[in-house]
């Protein structure tokens, strides 16, 4: 018997994976290939297509047909498919098309803008596109909020991290605040022994690109449904049948882009593994930010800056680079593992990321919340840098509050999502060597069956199976458990 | 005073330019970035954009606002504008959405399997997605005929050249082949005496790059709106503002790829110099495919393969290649005007290249009048092929019926344009030869401001202003008048 409201929803939501197919390359192009006179042209069209699809979802027919569809005889999957075919569709419906449209645009126009803002330093200039962007975000942000009941800052970040609120993000962060400084300091204080020998370029860009081909391929990224480009801020973008990654390079150092090229290879290999059964269905996509970046950080950091994968990297490194000390495994181990408080988040560590996460989510907070404005962040940022890695970043902005792309274009609510991921990815590692204890072994051999089969049935294949807290129950047997993480971090840098 | 109907239209095409631009973009990835297993994904996106645009040009209310937008007080350009809408209105009325989806989604997947099986020489292959391709062509002609008045070929024909009958094509036609044959086997005896020395290869990609960068640069192409990249079937692609150019490479000979290039930047051209006030609007579009060839032979045919281009020319090869006897100029212009009948279109010089034309010409007239089916094109092009060109094509279907994209997709009544664009040029050519006498003495100075002064004034910035007769006329002081493409074939070859 045909479910008829429901299918006639699917249809729709089918209409939006076209359109969204569509926004997504367009998004990629912009970052990876578009030159720079294409900017106005296209930020008309991708608001013109946002505008689109908030037409879509805010159809004033959908509030019946989901409500028929509510009674309907439909199976689980069917069932948990309507519910985020609502959520969809309430979030949409809290906001009006103009609005959508106008933070498109002041959005796409202030992170074109930041690009060379950036790289002159440009704080006042950035300033006076960003003030358009967070006036929208809070009248977003304050219609998102009326309509759920959250906090201002709580209805944004729900956009990525469905069920989060700012109270968990508070105990979290607030327990890693506790023990990070002290742990940093005495990482530092073991590694100021450990004698490392640093990789000697220049490494020529063919070369550097050859390695990171190579490397995808061992970590089972398929070329035929993908690409690797370059972009100015690294991104994995595209669609679920052809994910469009991107990284940067720099001729006297290859692990940034490296290791880059590993991380956003874990959020492809999500993508490429999602079902292809329900592509196309509200249930077939990714469930939240963080757990996607757990997957980029189960490649990045616990898979391939663990010892054992150093084993497997020395090899390539040799073939692509040629010889040299530098790639011995002990050192290049402690070359990927080495410590150091600096300004560049996507730079840094994993042991001082969280620092970097812990003040852009207070920053972000008070600003969309209204207890600050855009003018106060070189001050309070200054600030955090100081209490949390002892940095000064006074008068530079670049490698300071210029330096991230997320907030030029509206993006609030998104980092916390980093510090999560990193925290499941821990959390799933646990898990993986409770049920193989001879994990890292057989990493060192090159076999990663273990680790992909084991994402692959529980994260890649669940989508949006599950709400976020019943996924990770079920893929790990517990809860978000930061205490993993700790673990982590003092087992490897202890 | 607003005129507040006409107002109204203009927005509405705005949107569609919008929503076009996003087509565009996903076309030229489609061709130059997308791996293979994206096809399905893309194909159904592309698909979706189509009916969407469709939607857009159908809604009932557009029937009143145009009729209501005639009373309205317009201007001169207004009033053009005007027109040009309703041109697009009435093409689209005539097709039904789901006629419009069908195309789009037959055309993209037979144009994608069209790529392999063309390399596979696998005509059967291709046969069984062409059917439904020319079906539905037949069905969207027939649609079409029945609106205007015209025969089905016309009818589609009309979409690319607006106003030209076949009846205008057979005339001329009819003429070149009374000279063409006669013309083919003069120059051939004449050449046959005359040495010419061939390039001697490797020429590496990455250097042919460099040189087709170069030459864009020489010819005006701005790389702040476009690109350059690579594709298996070359062609211009993009928006006005963002113009996307591929090329591509062989290692054994450069001359193609930098001939196809020059021709790219031809159509570029166009594009980039397009009124920019006028842009996202109906009248803001090049007049016509056959106009539009004729920029893109007119940098290529008139300009490039001159003899005082070759002066130009010979510096930059062997900057790019280092030095050889070829490159000097009386042999390279030798090289560049070379007349050999052979079996591939985009490959053919300027005197063959009308014979293939009129070869398929021939062919996709009586299939979409329904005279013959695609089982019997093999047939007809080797015998074309025989009384045109002396040339076997029996069994080689990848050099013969299968070796273009066009048909793939379903653009019948595109092939005539070509010559027309090449009757075009040497018209466009004949008329600045009359306003500046020493034009060619500029030319091998590297001054091409006369041409692109003459071709901005009176091609590129009028758009859509006038119906094509009455821009020919205007720019060039009379109709067309193809004797001065037989004239500058007979003044270059004989």
């Amino acid at each position: 018997m045909t479910a008829s409201y429901y299918d006639k929803l699917c249809r729709t939501w089918q209409r939006l994976y076209h359109y969204s197919h569509a926004a997504s390359i367009l998004g990629w192009d912009r970052n990876a290939m578009m030159p720079p006179k294409g900017n106005t042209a296209r930020a008309a069209a991708e608001a013109e297509l946002q505008g689109l699809m908030h037409r879509v979802r805010t159809d004033p027919k959908l509030a019946d047909e989901l409500r028929a569809a509510e009674s309907e005889s439909l199976t689980d999957i069917e069932r948990a498919n309507l519910r985020e075919m609502r959520r969809d569709w309430r979030e949409a419906n809290a906001l009006p098309e103009s609005l959508v449209q106008a933070k498109s645009l002041a959005g796409a126009e202030c992170e074109h803008a930041w690009r060379a803002q950036r790289a002159a330093n440009d704080w006042p200039g950035f300033l006076e596109n960003f003030r358009e962007v967070v006036r929208l975000s809070r009248e977003e942000a304050t219609l998102l909020a009326a309509d759920s009941g959250l906090s201002r800052y709580d209805a944004l970040m729900d956009r990525y991290e469905p069920g989060v609120r700012s109270a968990d993000i508070d105990r979290i962060f607030g327990d890693v605040k506790q023990w990070l400084p002290q742990l940093i300091t005495r990482v530092q204080a073991k590694q100021r022994d450990e004698p490392v020998i640093a990789p000697a370029g220049p490494f020529p860009v063919a070369r550097q690109r050859a390695m990171n081909l190579a490397i995808m391929q061992k970590l089972g990224f398929d070329f035929d449904s993908g690409r690797l480009d370059e972009s100015a801020h690294p991104f994995s973008g595209g669609v679920p049948e052809d994910v469009r990654l991107t990284t940067r390079y720099r001729e006297d150092d290859f692990v940034q882009s490296l290791m880059g090229t590993i991380h956003e290879t874990g959020h492809a290999r999500f993508e490429q593994n999602l079902p292809r059964e329900w592509l196309g269905l509200a249930i077939g996509r990714a469930r939240s930010y963080g757990l996607h970046e757990s997957q980029s950080l189960s490649f990045e950091m616990q898979l391939a800056r663990g010892r054992a994968f150093t084993d497997l990297l020395a090899p390539l490194l040799r073939q692509h680079f040629g010889d040299q000390p530098a790639f011995a495994p002990d050192n290049f181990h402690r070359v990927l593992t080495r410590v150091k408080p600096g300004f560049i988040r996507v730079n840094a560590d994993e042991v001082t990321y969280p620092a970097h996460i812990i003040l852009r989510y207070e920053i972000e907070r008070a600003l969309v919340e209204g207890d600050i404005e855009p003018d106060d962040i070189p001050a309070l940022w200054d600030e955090k840098m100081q209490t949390l890695l002892g940095l000064d970043t006074r008068g530079n902005f670049k490698d300071g509050c210029l330096q991230d792309v997320h907030w030029s274009d509206g993006s609030f609510g998104y980092f916390p999502s980093y510090t999560l991921g990193a925290m499941y990815a821990a959390q799933w590692f646990a898990a993986m060597r409770g049920a193989t204890p001879d994990l890292d072994a057989r990493i060192a051999t090159g076999d990663f069956t273990p680790v992909f089969d084991w994402l692959k049935t529980r994260v890649w294949s669940q989508a949006c199976r599950w709400e976020t807290p019943e996924l990770v129950r079920r893929a790990s047997g517990e809860a978000l458990n930061p205490a993993h993480f700790r673990k982590h971090l003092e087992t490897r840098y202890l």
